[in-house]
C-alpha cells in the first residue's frame, strides 16, 4: 500500500510529468559541457546595481509598505508605468486592465483556469513554447495543432480547419496561442499579413487569441512589427509580457492586458486563490526602475549582445554544420530551430552531445503529437561567442558522426 | 452578443466570485472607519531596516544569481535553513522535501492541483479560513463539513462522518483540512488529545491531512501544543507555514513540508507550469535574515505587541458588549470570534456599522453552507489598544441598537 498522502492524485497529475531532457541535463551537471540548452537570459547584462539602488530606495521611502500584503492586481504606479510604456509599443490599453503576474508563465496558467474546462481544445502552433504546453496540459486539454513555416504559424491552416469544425459541430477552439515575435523555440517571426489574416479569421469564428510577447523588443534586423493586440478592432486579444527578458526573470515579474473588463474581473479573482498577490517590493523596485527611464538604456544594451551571439551562432552553423542540416535565422528573440536530415533522432543525439561536452533541446519536447524528433532548439543568449561557436563545432561533430552512423547501418 | 475574449469560460469560473463583503469593505474607503475586519499583520513591527540591509548584501555579494532563474523547488540555503528552523518547532522533515511557495496561499493552491478533481470531497473545519475555501472551490470540490467546538474540530464526529461513507461506499475526502493553531476566523485551538485521535483518525480511514499553520509561533499563553506533523507516523500530515505572519507578508514567501519523495516531486510539477519558480532575490534576503537570527529576536516583540491588542479588544468586549453575545479568547493568532445572540444577521448589521465606522467581517464568509450567519470574525493585530478599544466600543452600540430593534419588531 503506498503511503497515504500518495494515494489519489487528481486526474490531471498524469500530464505533468517530468520531462525526459530536463532528467537528462540534470544529470549532466558537468560544467566542462556547453550548454545550448537553457533559455536562459545573460546574467552579465543584469543591471544589478541598478535593481540594488532601487530596492534600497524602495525600502528607505515605502518602508512598511513594501512589506505588507497588496491587491490582486498589482501594484497601481507599476501598472501605470508599464500602461504607458506599452503603449508607445502599440499595445495600447487601461492600466486599469493590465493585471501583474509572478512572471508570464502565471499569466499562461492564468489563462487555463479561466478558459480551460478537461477536454476543452486550443489551438496552437507546432512547434510551440513547452511552459505554455505545460501549463494548458494542466487544464486537460486537447490540441488543434496549426502547422508552422518560415512566416509562422499557417493561417489559411488554421482558418481551414476552424471551417471545417463549424461545418461538422465539432467545438471551437477556446483560443489561439501565439508567439508572434521570435517564437520559442522556432525563432520565427509572424509576417505583418499573416498577422492582420489571423486576427481577421478569429474574429470570424469568435475565438480569442493569446499573444505571447516575451521577446518582442528583442529584435535584431529589420522593423518592429505590429502586435496582434494593435490590430484587433473585436476585444479578442489577450496580450501577455514579462520583465524577464528585457530585465531579468527571477523576480518574476509578467503582465496580461485584457481586452475587457469582465475579462480582467475575472483573472483577478482566479489570481487572488491561486496566491493573493504577487511580492510587492518587487514591484515597487521594477517602478522605480521603469521611472528612472532605465529600460530606454538598457534593452538596447540587450540588443547589441544578442545581436552579436545570434551572429556568431548562424556564422558557426554555416562554417561547420552539414549542407542538408536546415535552420533558422531569427531576427531577434533567445533561441534558432535546426532541422537535421531525417531519420535522425535528436533525443538520441543529445546523449552522444552529451559525451562531446555539448548540450541543446531535442524537438519533440515542443510538439505534443510525438514529431519533431529530427529537430533541436538552440539558445544563443546565455554564453559568448566563443563559447557558441565552440558548442557548435562540437555539436558539428555529433551531427557528422550520427549521420555517418546511420550511413553505415543503412549499407548492410 | 458579449466580447469574443468574455465568451466561454471554465466551468470553474462559477465558483470564482468576488466577495460581497470585499465590496462593501472596498466602498468604505473612509479613514474615519476603525477596521477590525482586515487580516494584517501590523506593518510598524516590519524590521523593515534588516529587509533593506539584506537585499542590499543579496545584491552586492550573489550579484546577477539573485535576478536569474532559479528552481522551482525553491533557493537551497533557505530550504535548508527553514528545515533546522522547523525541526526546532516540532516539524522534523529533510529541506529536500520542503518547497517554497508564493506564501501558504500558492501551497494551498498547488494542493489543490495535485489532489482535486471535480466533485472530489474534501473534510474542512466550519467556520475554515476563507482563502483555503476560494482555493479549493477553484478545483469544483464538495465539502464534508465538520462542526467544531472551543477544542476545535470535533474529530468524532469527523471519525463518524468517515465511518458512514465507508459503510455507505460513499468516496472518502481525499484530505481534511485543519489549522490547529489559533484558527482563522475562531482564534480556536485543537486541543492536544483531538490533536492525536485526528490522526488516529485519518490513519484509520488512509485520508491525508492538510495542516495550515500560520499561526503557531505567535502563541500569547500556555504551552505549545505539537503540529499534527510531529504525530504523524504514517507519512499524512502535510504542513502549510508562512513568514507572513512571524516576520511579513508583502514578499509572497510560504512553505510546504511533503511527508512522502512522491509528492514532493508532484507539487514541484505542479509548481512549475504554475510560474516556474518563486522570486529569488526576496528568497535569498530572507534566507539572510534567517542566518542572522532574526526570528529570534523579531518573533517575540510580535508576541508580546498582539499579546496587549489582543487584551484590550477582550477587555473591551468584557466592558462593553450585551451579556448574551458569546466570543472566543484566543490564545494566540490575530483573530477572535463573536456570535450574536441569534435572530441578528452580521451581513446587515455590517451595513449599520460602517456608519458608525467600524468594520467586521460577517461570519456567513467562513461557512461554506450559509449558515454562520450570526457570528462574525474581529481582528486584534493591525491596529493600537485604544483605537481597537474605541472600535469595539462603537460595534457595541451597534449591537445593542439591532437587538433593541429585533426586540422592538418581537413586541408589537
Amino acid at each position: 500500500m503506498p503511503p497515504v498522502a500518495d494515494a489519489r492524485y487528481a486526474a490531471r497529475t498524469a500530464r505533468m510529468r517530468p520531462s525526459a531532457v530536463r532528467d537528462i541535463l540534470r544529470v549532466s551537471s558537468d560544467p566542462r559541457v556547453i550548454s545550448l540548452a537553457g533559455g536562459l537570459p545573460a546574467g552579465e547584462l543584469f543591471p544589478v546595481e541598478e535593481y540594488r539602488a532601487a530596492f534600497d530606495a524602495v525600502m528607505a521611502e515605502q518602508g512598511a509598505a513594501s512589506l505588507q500584503y497588496g491587491v490582486s492586481e498589482g501594484y497601481a504606479p507599476l501598472r501605470e508605468a508599464l500602461a504607458d510604456r506599452l503603449a508607445r509599443l502599440g499595445v495600447d490599453g487601461p492600466p486599469a486592465r493590465l493585471l501583474i503576474t509572478n512572471g508570464a508563465q502565471q499569466a499562461l496558467d492564468l489563462l487555463g483556469k479561466v478558459f480551460l474546462d478537461p477536454g476543452d481544445v486550443i489551438a496552437i502552433e507546432q512547434p510551440t513554447y513547452l511552459g505554455a504546453i505545460q501549463a494548458f496540459d494542466q487544464y486537460e486539454v486537447r490540441y488543434l495543432v496549426v502547422p508552422t513555416d518560415d512566416d509562422g504559424m499557417d493561417v489559411e491552416a488554421l482558418d481551414a480547419a476552424l471551417r471545417a469544425r463549424t461545418e461538422t459541430g465539432a467545438p471551437l477552439p477556446k483560443f489561439i496561442y501565439v508567439l508572434p515575435n521570435f517564437q520559442n523555440p522556432s525563432g520565427r517571426t509572424l509576417a505583418l499579413a499573416r498577422r492582420r489574416r489571423l486576427v481577421e479569421v478569429a474574429a470570424r469564428h469568435g475565438v480569442p487569441i493569446v499573444e505571447d510577447d516575451p521577446y518582442g523588443e528583442l529584435r535584431y534586423d529589420g522593423d518592429h512589427l505590429p502586435t496582434l493586440h494593435s490590430l484587433d478592432r473585436h476585444q479578442l486579444v489577450i496580450y501577455v509580457g514579462t520583465f524577464s527578458k528585457i530585465l531579468a526573470p527571477g523576480l518574476r515579474l509578467g503582465w496580461l492586458a485584457a481586452p475587457t473588463d469582465e475579462l480582467f474581473r475575472t483573472l483577478v479573482l482566479a489570481k487572488q486563490p491561486s496566491d493573493l498577490h504577487t511580492a510587492i517590493a518587487p514591484q515597487m523596485a521594477v517602478e522605480r526602475l521603469l521611472g528612472d527611464g532605465l529600460l530606454e538604456r538598457h534593452v538596447p544594451l540587450v540588443r547589441a549582445c544578442y545581436r552579436e551571439r545570434r551572429d556568431a551562432m548562424v556564422g558557426a552553423i554555416g562554417e561547420h554544420f552539414p549542407s542538408d542540416v536546415a535552420h533558422t535565422t531569427p531576427h531577434g528573440g533567445l533561441f534558432l530551430w535546426v532541422t537535421l536530415a531525417s531519420g535522425v533522432d535528436t533525443g538520441e543525439l543529445l546523449v552522444r552531445a552529451l559525451d562531446e561536452h555539448v548540450a541543446f533541446v531535442p524537438g519533440a519536447s515542443f510538439h505534443v503529437d510525438g514529431s519533431g524528433t529530427d529537430s533541436m532548439r538552440l539558445n544563443f543568449s546565455s554564453e559568448p561567442p566563443d563559447v557558441l561557436r565552440e558548442g557548435i563545432r562540437r555539436l558539428a561533430t555529433v551531427i557528422a558522426a550520427a549521420r555517418d552512423g546511420r550511413a553505415a547501418i543503412a549499407v548492410p
